[in-house]
């Protein structure tokens, strides 16, 4: 495995790839890989002839009081987890490379960003757009792969690249869970042992919902009410939003029908989690 | 030369041409082609194994009381001067298939982008940035030619490409101007015989200005009295500004030092000019 730092290496490398005909496959992430990334790894090894994962702790995606100097960077367990999955760059950039001095390109996406994520951490996506619309410039991939659990900067993507014509597949993967049905985060480890118990009460709130959906409930505020009464038997647990919305668009569903997105942001102590549930019918 | 409408239609084929190793130039133009436009073709026709020129008169560059509707489109002219040049495909989106439902991201530049012409034309520049970084995503070209006249444009482009991490060269090319040295542009065809004879007072502004400057001037201020008084001198002339500046950044020089842009657009009758000279000691 190639580790490089240079976003010129990984560029020289993807464009003598690509003219051999090779199908470059891509998992960009924050480090801290956990098995959710591994699961995006494999699915891009099975897929794509040549594989890059990025490891690139973002700074324009945090806010001024989130935990950007805090988050983990475990770069030998990361390395070691490519290598294993078969991985042949590691893109390990530092910021300064990323946004050299003067740098002041944004990219935003205005009508999939400004809710939900968008509403509590307000320069969010536009960091997560434009980090996104570079490192797909750089490494130039055919394919690119997304876990569902971060399912708003999904569709943010898939948005971003058809609107932009960068010309990159989404490949959005199924959310891994831990055995009892929490989404698997790099922010876990900061649970507590007992904050770490309550966590799963956000999954449980959206099997909830979804078993009243299935059961035939008639209103949107009748299933959210059902999913917020489950996070309320957490007393530890503070709800940010939990919503019915459409899966393309993003916004509230007025009616339970059709395809419909269960998205949910808790708090529990300091840490922040999110997690949805897809439900078609 | 093909004439391709389907961006995708474009991309498949830029990506084969890439393949087999050829280098693809591309002059982005809103058609109305004139000698300005042929010197990029020509330039870009020497330097690349494929040509590509694009036609699209993007709405989302016009302000609501601008030209859109009245911007000329003589097609036939403009394929027939492509054909000449060698082009080797003519792209002609329209603007359905470069904006379809839904598309909402937009690209900003924005401390190169908040003076000068982004001051009197508000989303002037983002229009520009994210049409620019569609048309790159869907021709991936390795070099784009612009004309130096639209310096604030050429300038803002240069540094999308750099922060976007784009991986297209930007060539600048001098302006092409008519024998009394009025810049060449498309919209010199809406000046009336005596507007046009009153049209070439911009260029002289810039020539006195020059002159101040190698004569050793000391103050801004005074280099921009001389340039505006020489515009005066034509009483249907009237400036929307006139300044000396830095060419990297665009911001206004305090001092009469180094590099200097002069940058300036005025307006005669209801048609707006600009243009600018680089003056390099």
């Amino acid at each position: 495995m190639k580790i490089l730092r240079a976003p010129q290496s990984v560029a020289a490398w993807s464009e003598r790839l690509r003219k051999e005909g090779l199908t470059i496959g891509f998992v960009p992430t924050m480090g801290a890989l956990h098995d959710g990334h591994r699961s995006l790894i494999r699915a891009a090894r099975l897929r794509c002839d040549a594989l890059v994962v990025s490891i690139f702790v973002n700074p324009t995606q945090f806010g001024p009081t989130e935990d950007l100097t805090k988050y983990p960077r475990p770069i030998t367990h990361d390395r070691a987890l490519c290598r294993a999955e078969g991985v042949d760059v590691c893109f390990e950039p530092t910021p300064d490379a990323m946004y050299p001095e003067g740098c002041q390109t944004i990219v935003t996406v205005p009508e999939i960003a400004h809710r939900w994520e968008g509403k509590t951490r307000p320069h969010h996506f536009a960091g997560v757009a434009t980090v996104v619309t570079k490192l797909f410039g750089i490494v130039r991939p055919h394919v690119a792969l997304f876990g569902q659990k971060d399912y708003q900067q999904a569709a943010l993507i898939k948005r971003l690249v058809a609107d932009l014509n960068l010309g990159v597949t989404i490949d959005v993967r199924p959310t891994i869970r831990e055995k009892d049905g929490l989404a698997m985060s790099s922010r876990n480890r900061y649970l507590s042992p007992d904050d770490r118990r309550a966590a799963t009460i956000l999954y449980q709130s959206f099997q909830a919902g979804r078993q009243a959906i299935e059961a035939g409930a008639k209103s949107v505020s009748t299933v959210e009410c059902i999913m917020a009464k489950m996070v309320a038997q957490e007393s530890t647990a503070h709800i940010e939003y939990l919503a019915l919305c459409d899966p393309a668009s993003l916004e509230p569903l007025t009616q339970v029908k059709g395809r419909i997105l269960l998205l949910g942001a808790i708090r529990i102590g300091s840490v922040r989690l999110i997690d949805n549930m897809l439900i078609t019918r």
